[in-house]
């Protein structure tokens, strides 16, 4: 019903009479003033006037569902919502709700995590409103070896969007890191449930700094607020990278990954560096000169042999 | 309590009085008449005479935990044990506990399935005392792309057990039926929970009709007993499935897998054949020359240029 009324308010955008709005909604004017304070406390700002009615004046700075789907433009990645204040880790959540048949393009999103994780077990550090924490469940026909691709997939979507919104530009270190001036601002986590030959499910996990100050963040990291110098509407944000993700998603269903590893290599930071990559127990040191069709690098030693690595760390060398 | 008087009970293998066992338990002797009752109702026949006490004549034909653990010889495989009467399906409470950290070996079995299911979401038949159904869960430090492998293994322990304990030969078609004759009588399947760089947890599972009868199968099955005209110890066969299956998986960790594949082609039904492999939408029709160290199928085509197969049904032609 708050959402019906919110709907309803920012249609209008003008003062609407409360016995207007209580007569629409089919609800008396106590059960609406009750409605409306339950916004307010929520963080919606709803001016009251006598004799003119309510008027939606803003919106809190939170990922709330109605928030997200107001003005989202995508046929089916989001169109779910889960929505969590805090949470342990989205991708525990989303595993669970995978589990259980959850639709394709649902979408879990929390204001903050006690356990944000990245790769391997890592912490990633997940202060409430200040970030983007988000899964997505996707149902993909792609056998589980393919599944590297839509880490690539998701990292390109999130550089389209800060382009688009921020007008910063974001680049990608191999595997999954998104980075701005060598300084870490975000991550993506692919985690997958599958037969041998057929996924049942993959869950793309995303953590992004966006509106963090520096002195709430590690060294070498960084947020969007802090390289712009002013705040970004995460709900803005977080439409752009849901709809950037179902374009590239399906582009690469219905024409292959070449185009989309084409905007893959324009957004790498990896290709083309000196780099040692540590996988296992062993590492491999070359120069990566560049990404194999199912999400590889390839590095090519100083033999002048070529290798595909399909997971690692990769650090940089000067 | 019952577990440790089956354990006395069996290591006495005479009569016990009962004061002497209600002593030994520190139970009450009206305590003990409880659990003897409880125990004859699970099917345990518990002989009692007056002035010489119990004696066990005969363990009931069922899975119970303690009649697993009873001689079984393995170091971490099936040394914990989810035992369940009637369940949808043993993978999906699996995974379940699979997510909520069972411990590396755990093994989850069932007298009856009502939805057991084998590759691609197919149905397989799981009548209630009949059969044999298990998953269990490992934590193998592999990368995902390896989790093939763990099918061949299991394949391979169970081929191995059934010869040892029954005297009769399983074939495997590659990638996850066991055959007798022609005639299938059991299946493996796997599934897994991993990010692209590691796997969090392997499910393998296994259906294989035991003492099933001929009225009770569906055409082109047969079952142990049928090929055996006797009745099989499920027990007794299920602890040597697991001592096999330790075995290999060990072999696997400490030695690679060329000695382990060595095996699985001397249980292969498939290799040497002429195939067609349906793939997806595809399909490859050739010679089946020999197993990948991933657990690919080499399928020599008419051209002479040889494919790799990573999943799908195979038919052997004629």
């Amino acid at each position: 019903m708050q959402k019906k009324i919110l709907e309803y308010l920012r249609k209008e955008q003008e003062y609407v009479s409360g016995d207007q709005l209580s007569h629409k909604l089919g609800m008396t004017r106590q059960a609406l003033w009750k409605h409306i304070q339950e916004l307010r406390d929520s963080g919606y700002e709803i001016v009251a006037v006598p004799h003119l009615g309510y008027r939606l004046e803003s919106a809190p700075d939170r990922l709330f569902a109605a928030e997200i789907i107001s003005g989202l433009k995508t046929k089916f990645i989001g169109r779910k919502i889960y929505y969590y204040d805090t949470i342990s880790s989205t991708m525990d959540v989303a595993v669970e709700l995978g589990m259980k048949s959850a639709v394709d393009g649902a979408l879990i999103v929390a204001e903050a995590q006690t356990k944000g994780r990245g790769r391997l077990g890592r912490i990633w550090f997940s202060p409430k409103y200040k970030g983007i924490y988000l899964s997505i469940i996707l149902r993909p026909k792609i056998l589980p070896n393919q599944a590297s691709l839509l880490t690539l997939l998701a990292a390109v979507s999130v550089c389209e969007a800060v382009k688009d919104v921020c007008n910063l530009e974001l680049q990608i270190k191999w595997p999954n890191d998104l980075l701005i001036k060598n300084k870490k601002i975000g991550g993506i986590l692919t985690e997958l449930n599958a037969e041998i030959d057929k996924v049942n499910f993959i869950v793309i996990g995303l953590g992004l700094n966006v509106n963090n100050d520096l002195k709430s963040l590690i060294s070498q990291a960084t947020s969007l607020k802090e390289e712009n110098k002013e705040a970004v509407s995460r709900i803005k944000l977080l439409q752009e990278i849901l709809l950037r993700t179902e374009d590239n998603y399906l582009l690469l269903q219905n024409q292959g990954q070449r185009i989309f590893l084409e905007k893959w290599r324009q957004y790498s930071v990896t290709l083309g560096k000196r780099v040692k990559v540590y996988c296992q127990k062993k590492h491999i040191e070359g120069d990566a000169v560049d990404i194999d069709s199912d999400g590889g690098l390839l590095v090519r030693r100083d033999t002048g042999v070529i290798e595909k690595v399909l997971s690692g760390d990769v650090v940089h060398c000067r």
